[in-house]
């Protein structure tokens, strides 16, 4: 039904504006009766949603067999392919992520502050669904499903717009998603697309204030930078992660070794992996963190000063100030000598994206110094890069990791998909 | 409307956009000085701008006057110069107003949530400085003393754009400000303006993403919705409001006729006064409201149901579509009558700004589907809504009011200039 009205808009002679307008305009009807759904109606929503995706798994592979074979046809890139790839696996490990998601407490609702004022006004505010959420991201079709159970659990109406490179998998996953809701009684408008307006869809979607009440793109730098010249709805930029730690004169070896091998090694695609590494002159722990990450395969990107500890046959490089701006997003490693801790800041404020960075040391006020004058979302001491993740960080689901100051800053967990509604209540108060 | 100010941009002597990029990378290194200064510093500042205010009173007056006699020469209105205008005890406001702010407490290193996690990581999320906040206003001189103070007590940096009618009179504000800062060992670039580049100046601060961290647009409507378009920096929308009140067939006479009174006459040029009265068909009270309206000098705009139950001998004119949309910001409102709360909800949402709305009712079942159904920053219940602000709601000090729902929404504290930090302290954890 839903299905034949999305066809029935699609084939009308009407602009993509227009189209886009009404599913804008669903998208808010939608989205107040999402926030009028308690937490057991959304979650038997999310639990429906997984148990359909498990049942259409021969058919969302077959279709998503369809996009990985013309991505391939048109010569991407492994790693893309990679990323656009489902397997059963990947199908049961969302469905888990929706089961995760129904278990977890809803942020509608809950009360922020409160307080009787002196004139016997109670007053309230609490946390409310956005309304609208948009999501833009590349052909990443978990991502789909990701973003549209969060903003499901939140009480929130969603827009998708995906990567065309994934659209025969997309368009597989929106009709679960909608036919889903609808089985338990929730409107199936609460999770569209404008992927069929292409590029135009998207750019629609970020011109549309006051009709989309917040956007998240997920992605690449370029992706991103895109949405956030160019949206006039509010956005939440994410993910961009020049990562640094640094090795202060006093940092114990063993603990360099492990943090640094994890944080660059154990998953080095992702946006929490360190890229640069500045090593104080007096730290005696550089060599073997270089063997260690060497051994591993790491290729080093050094400054002069760092060359002659550099082991022989490590693959090494000189570094370049393209070194020091690259997310390199693989096992790939910058690393710069400094005098002191003033000239680590130094480095890092002109060059880090403001995500994660790190310190290694047993000075305690070179600590404290550290984590007062870093100005990221996460400052970590004596830890690895990794943690900044809403996992670990115990936010129970993560929609992404903001790297903006307004709204969210760090990892976003349900509650930063929420807003909030002062409610007074009183018996005929007036201002005097 | 955004390409046309690129194009502005790019053709513009370079020297504007180099000066404003010294102005931001100015107000980046003084950020991070205020960002270490405790709030006993923080409030000798605001004190010693208080004190340098009142010393300086003649002074301030005769540039004031000098904007005056040109507004007035220009033949600006009757309420622009009075906006523009400073008395005495306008200047004793400004520094009463920051001596409240002294006594306030920091929101900076405030603990939002912390735990220490399974592996024994110690993780808390605190209440740091913005950095960077951009401010662009009308001719109204006491905003620069109000949004440099809140600023300040925040620990931020901020760049001023005030409007050029009140050139001289900002100019003089901004040497006091500077001076008070640099007189108690603060940088005095925490406070700078951008004035002398025009229009300039003002495009430059809304693109300076990255080096501006959030910009405040206070003013009028255009002014808003120019910022809120053509800005590349993150913005906080802030004030407009078209006010509805809501009378149910069950709401008391007493309550209703001073609730009105309260809403529309009390201060009708602000934000939280009540534009649009929506009376239920069955409501007793409507032929008293209007009587004590019109008696309070109200001007009223009616739909034909209304008519007949306006006295004889009121101002009244029938009301067309742009009544509901109008924020008359005068004596003047539009009243509607309605068959049933759906059809008030139903009238809100066409025509609301999400800025404040009122029920006044006696059934329970109609003031909780109100409360839920209303999608605006504040949802008052038997109150005037002139309780939308946050010196009555408890906050200390008012940045203004947020009609948005990212990061801040209705009324914005001092918390609302700060953004949060992820400070996290281990001894080795590497993640599993």
């Amino acid at each position: 039904m839903s299905e034949q009205i999305v066809e029935h808009i699609a084939s009308a002679p009407s602009s993509a504006a227009e189209n886009v307008r009404s599913i804008t305009d669903r998208a808010r009807r939608a989205s107040r009766r999402m926030a009028g759904a308690n937490r057991a109606w959304k979650d038997r929503a999310l639990r429906a949603i997984a148990k359909e995706l498990l049942a259409n798994e021969h058919h969302i592979l077959a279709e998503n067999a369809r996009d990985v074979a013309a991505g391939r046809e048109q010569g991407t890139s492994a790693a893309m392919l990679d990323r656009l790839t489902l397997t059963a696996q990947r199908v049961q490990g969302l469905a888990d992520a929706l089961e995760n998601l129904a278990s977890l407490p809803d942020p509608v609702g809950n009360v922020v502050r409160g307080q009787t004022l002196p004139n016997g006004l109670r007053m309230r505010q609490v946390n409310v669904p956005m309304g609208v959420v948009g999501a833009i991201y590349e052909a990443r079709p978990n991502v789909t499903v990701d973003i549209a159970g969060l903003a499901l659990k939140s009480g929130n109406a969603v827009i998708l717009r995906g990567g065309t490179a994934a659209a025969h998998t997309n368009e597989a996953l929106l009709a679960i998603l909608r036919d889903a809701l609808d089985s338990v009684g929730l409107p199936a408008d609460a999770v569209q697309s404008v992927d069929k307006y292409g590029r135009e869809g998207a750019n629609l979607l970020m011109k549309a204030r006051g009709q989309v009440d917040v956007l998240i793109p997920r992605g690449g730098r370029e992706l991103i930078q895109a949405v956030v010249t160019n949206a006039a709805v509010p956005v939440i930029e994410t993910g961009e992660g020049n990562v640094h730690i640094f090795i202060d004169a006093s940092a114990r070896e063993d603990m360099c070794v492990d943090i640094l091998l994890n944080a660059k090694t154990q998953r080095p695609s992702v946006c929490n992996t360190v890229e640069t590494l500045l090593v104080h002159k007096d730290a005696t722990v550089t060599r073997a963190v270089l063997k260690a990450l060497s051994d591993a395969g790491v290729r080093l990107h050094v400054d002069s000063r760092v060359a002659p500890l550099v082991p022989a046959g490590a693959a090494s490089f000189p570094a370049t100030d393209e070194d020091w701006a690259t997310e390199y997003m693989d096992l790939d490693l910058a690393v710069k000598m400094v005098d002191s801790l003033p000239e680590a800041l130094e480095h890092i404020r002109k060059w880090s994206t403001g995500h994660t960075e790190a310190i290694l040391t047993n000075d305690l006020g070179n600590a404290e110094k550290f984590i007062a004058e870093i100005d990221s979302a996460a400052v970590i001491v004596n830890a690895s890069t990794r943690f900044t993740d809403g996992g670990e960080l115990g936010l129970g689901a993560e929609v992404g990791i903001s790297t903006q100051k307004l709204h969210a800053r760090g990892p976003m967990g349900l509650t930063e998909l929420t807003t909030t509604k002062w409610i007074v209540q009183g018996e005929g108060q007036v201002r005097a």
